[in-house]
């Protein structure tokens, strides 16, 4: 029989996180919280990818430096981004003596590496492991819609990726450790505008969340927080109405990476921010922080990634999606 | 210190493999090993991209029925191809009832899942995992050299992409079992040329290579096999050059998957095979086959993956490239 959540038994601690964003995201609610910022987003870099690449750098750099570990105390780095052939981990993690594990899951590859170095970590394979993601604005728009200078209209569904990235070094010390994790199924419900991924990517969050909930025995109040990756305003309302429709009710416990990145009202994002940075900052600068501060104590973090190729939406296919789960205690 | 050589305790066997190919791999001097062939290359579908997840998913079911397997039994699905956003795996792998982790390293991807599904299984993680990968020489052309209607002339150092993929599931059973593995490093030497991928995947190989044979105090005639990737002609020729000025000699025990499945006499593929399938099917089909019959008793296998991307090599990028290891023990 499967066994779909995983338990830890040996768990890893968060040693340290360290998070790098943009001129917007610090223009947002939680600006303040970041441990560092490029307000020309560009990051000393002259393309858009070579940026994107130096924030995994700086993000790396910065979680071992708070660690105070050098790169021959990290056994494992697992990486990925949004870019094709994740030219952003490529490029931005070559200085690294670290052995590289490269990952592919759209937004939701920040719990993946997450979930996957708690495996290693767990199963007694490694004992520090690393894990970073990153997306820009500017690199994302270019490759799966228009280039910039094209000024296309954004539609209301549509959401802002996020330009930054965060890293995480997993170990045996810290305040907050990794629980359980749950690997999610890819999800295919029919979505084809490449302007509302959170509605592609809230039915794999619902089929993650409710084989979570069934086989955990717990519920939604039993969590201080379910924080989802990126579904934004509109996927936000579709994963909680589709939850409602089997009782499971996360109204009260829910929030969105992507909300929280930024202020809807006051930035023009319209549905929230999306991408391999969205919650890889938030987690870093606002989530993890609360769980070390006490204030929480017992979180769900669920990346949602949806699987969007331009090119398989130009032959008529439709939107995949993945996400991924972690519990986080203190 | 750093433990870049894992030496699996509870050791993970190779339940059952199955690998698919197009019509230039039946043509090869392995053509009569492979599970199943499409002589159109289409493998019923109307697109290469789908004609690929078809691949990759027919690949999964043969496995699985080779192993008397249903989805409920397999744990956890890895899985990673050469397109962009991996959409063969995201869509070819869409009907699985199984939870999935995506990958990315170019045509490192085999060796890479297998040893990811080698960790999960000895940490105790799971029992029963499967992996995938693939390439297609029609959408591989397309989306990182030309069109194929273009027509474009091909360099003598070019290596042709394997229409091909190979699944494989690891549990408690089987006659071979992964014994070792050891992750990559991302190296980049400085090679720019699109049509020599030899060249920049084999300094990345050589570096494995030789922290495999430093920590494991092996040496290469321990090894019935020492089986790379995909180098080709020219990027074998720099590897074994390289490790013999260390005094590594593995001429005599040498082979690349990418001079094994194509005959570079008669089938006009210049300087051999090359892509994620391409290590896959010649695993499945020959690397598996040999040491199940005993023929081999102890085999090394390199996923060798250039990380290459068109939008950063039009920008001045260099090419980097990363190889994994695992070990293969009858």
């Amino acid at each position: 029989m499967q066994r779909e959540l995983i338990k830890f038994k040996r768990t890893p601690y968060i040693i340290s996180s360290y998070c790098v964003a943009g001129k917007k995201e610090y223009e947002g609610p939680l600006g303040k919280l970041f441990d560092e910022c490029s307000l020309d987003n560009k990051f000393n870099k002259d393309t858009w990818e070579k940026s994107e690449g130096e924030m995994q750098r700086r993000a790396v750099h910065g979680a071992m430096k708070k660690a105070k570990l050098s790169d021959t105390d990290v056994d494992i780095l697992f990486s990925g981004d949004l870019l094709n052939q994740c030219v952003g981990s490529n490029y931005g993690l070559i200085d690294y003596d670290i052995p590289y594990v490269g990952l592919y899951g759209a937004c939701s590859t920040c719990v993946e590496g997450l979930a996957l170095a708690s495996c290693m970590y767990a199963g007694g394979i490694f004992t520090v492991c690393a894990t970073v993601t990153s997306s820009h604005f500017c690199a994302s728009e270019r490759q799966f819609r228009f280039p910039l200078e094209y000024g296309g209209q954004r539609a209301p569904t549509a959401q802002w990726t996020v330009t930054g990235s965060g890293a995480y070094i997993l170990g045996d010390s810290g305040n907050v450790k990794i629980t359980e994790a749950m690997f999610g199924k890819t999800v295919d419900m029919g979505i084809t505008d490449i302007n509302n991924m959170g509605a592609a990517m809230a039915p794999s969050c619902y089929d993650t969340l409710k084989r979570y909930f069934k086989e955990s025995s717990q519920s939604p109040s039993d969590f201080d927080l379910i924080a989802t990756g990126d579904l934004g305003y509109e996927g936000s309302e579709i994963l909680k109405d589709l939850l409602l429709r089997d009782g499971i009710d996360i109204r009260n416990n829910h929030n969105d990476c992507g909300l929280m990145v930024f202020d809807r009202k006051r930035q023009d994002v319209h549905a929230g921010g999306s991408g391999c940075g969205c919650s890889a900052i938030v987690l870093s600068c606002e989530i993890l922080k609360k769980l070390e501060a006490g204030i929480y104590n017992n979180v769900l973090v669920i990346g949602t990634g949806a699987l969007m190729s331009p090119m398989t939406l130009f032959q008529g296919s439709s939107i995949p999606a993945v996400s991924h789960l972690i519990r986080l205690e203190r």
